[in-house]
């Protein structure tokens, strides 16, 4: 049987959980890697997919004799097979964060459940840690984006705006391997860099801007997350003080990260750090990635985070001083046993782009 | 008072219901304007939006004092607060379409709920008709679209890829006033225009091949929604034959609709015309749209679907001959008293991409 299911069934089985609905799209895909539309069924017997005339024959081509999956054209479904999957189940798992108050009673008309168990989060869990094959499709993402910084970095020219240059990056990424982005792409410039979800805007590139990227795209599905910050023919003291503090933080943070830590006290000393300097903490310092651009857990001191070897993190300190400028510097990174690797390479050095290349 | 919220309270009033929780991030858009996270409460004395930090000051600064609604930073709530909101209703309704299983379980245990009632539906019924506003926006989508059409048909040279091409086609309206692209960019060329809902791919443009198109864009929110076939070089006779079938379907449909017609008798007619020439329908003859691409009603027999003067509908028939080719022809149109108007107005003859026009 597929491994991931295998996994799944044994945790389930510790909790008296012998059937499970998976219907949140993700999971289904970390699971069996299937991206059709449908509904993953996890009875005592069997493991089913349920989706449609559209995609029954990419699924049925897409599955091997070793996943132990079965697929079913939903048109070819009685009421009385709807009925019969889970009927010798005590126990019966479903993603309560996911399904809707709606679905929720249309799963109890639809098929014989006992009873019916919240399980969110348990698949999401096992994500936490990587196999190979996800670590590698991340590194592939991870590389695109390092390559897409280069490219942008040629390709930027005052007078541009905001937008241009962000789907510039998006077109980079989308036909240099990526299958999708990660999340919408950040391009800040001037003042706007000062928000952390600031939306790329017509506004144009000038003399002496500060830009902040935050960008990373997809590769079979797994997510890239990646920030810099570039200055447009020159760079202040206090932006070189600010971008000076939050590189120290990267460091900081990220030398210390390794397998079995447990992140409170670190992030503490980092928290601490921004009060002696009066920075406010705007966000987090990092998160698991994926599958999902954001995943459990997340870093900060309020939660005990505990890192496991092969997990998938950002760094990413990040100092905003509204109405003038903010700086954040982030890499998407792995954990190992002694210590950690940086899958986005990119220099962090202060790069500031010269008016002859500009112009 | 909001005229939308006051509508929507009398007919929540004609249920029984004097408190709703509005959670759909959409349909708040639709009655306040506002695009900020948050929840919208309707309780028998006020409109509230509770939002976060990230939102609070942008809400307060957009919303007037007609609107008659409050906006709260949830910071500043405490138990007793969310507790009274509903206290005196007898019957409060909330999204169960929407809702998570596990939302609805914090929402019984934050707010004081005498009676939870589902009311999914309620406000998207009355998104079906739009007013001026709303209509104006989507014309202003619609002008985008038609000119982004316009600008590709001179962009496109052999040798391109589909998803260059549809790349282009997204810088392109996200340049020239779109806030969003109505959804993923269909640009199929070849065989892979028999497949409706085809994503493109790297296959380059050759002479002889047809290129399907489907796209659209926003504009404050709401979409335009369009599709066409270029034919570069020369067309078939099969191709031609198709062509006209469709185009013909397109004219029998849309010259019937106005309003208060029951499409179902028309579009029963234009299934047999399908059927005499051996084709299959693969999806409906359309939807309407508005804030959503894809919104209630959908033009498809089964369904007892009265129009009213101004809706707006995408009419969209296709033929589709697996690994062959397909066409689609498709507009955004508003249905008026005694007809419908397009809003898409790009021409429908054959359109062919010279030789001397692409090398």
């Amino acid at each position: 049987m597929n491994p991931k299911i295998r996994s799944l069934r044994n945790q389930m089985l510790a909790k008296g959980i012998n059937g499970m609905i998976v219907s949140n799209p993700v999971n289904i895909r970390y699971l069996t890697g299937l991206t059709a539309e449908g509904t993953l069924l996890l009875t005592s017997k069997e493991n089913i997919f349920l989706t449609d005339s559209r995609y029954i024959e990419a699924v049925n081509s897409y599955l091997t004799i070793d996943q132990e999956i079965v697929a079913f054209d939903v048109r070819d479904l009685s009421t009385a097979d709807y009925e019969s999957y889970f009927n010798d189940c005590e126990n019966v798992g479903f993603e309560e964060g996911y399904v809707t108050y709606e679905k929720y009673k249309k799963y109890l008309a639809t098929y014989r459940i006992n009873n019916f168990v919240e399980t969110d989060g348990l698949i999401e869990l096992n994500r936490f840690v990587k196999d190979e094959e996800e670590i590698e499709n991340c590194k592939k993402a991870c590389l695109i984006t390092d390559k897409a910084f280069d490219y942008i970095k040629e390709y930027i020219k005052p007078g541009q705006t905001e937008k241009e240059i962000a789907l510039e990056l998006e077109r980079y990424m989308k036909t240099n391997g990526a299958d999708d982005l990660s999340f919408e792409t950040i391009v800040a410039s001037g003042p706007n860099s000062s928000m952390p979800h600031a939306v790329p805007t017509d506004r144009k590139i000038e003399e002496k801007d500060i830009i902040q990227f935050d960008f990373g795209c997809k590769v079979n599905g797994y997510c890239s997350d990646f920030s810099r910050v570039l200055f447009v023919g020159e760079i202040t003291d206090e932006q070189k003080r600010v971008y000076d503090f939050v590189l120290k933080e990267y460091d900081f943070i990220s030398s210390k990260l390794r397998d079995g830590l447990c992140v409170k006290e670190v992030l503490k000393e980092a928290e601490e750090h921004y009060s002696e300097e009066g920075y406010l903490l705007l966000h987090s310092f990092g998160h698991n990635l994926g599958l999902d651009i954001h995943e459990e857990p997340v870093l900060a001191s309020r939660y005990e985070t505990k890192l496991k070897k092969n997990m998938l993190l950002t760094v990413e300190p990040g100092v905003y001083l509204p109405g003038k400028f903010g700086i954040r510097i982030e890499d998407t990174i792995l954990i190992n046993k002694d210590g950690s690797n940086n899958l986005t390479k990119s220099g962090k050095a202060v790069c500031i782009l010269k008016k002859t290349e500009i112009y």
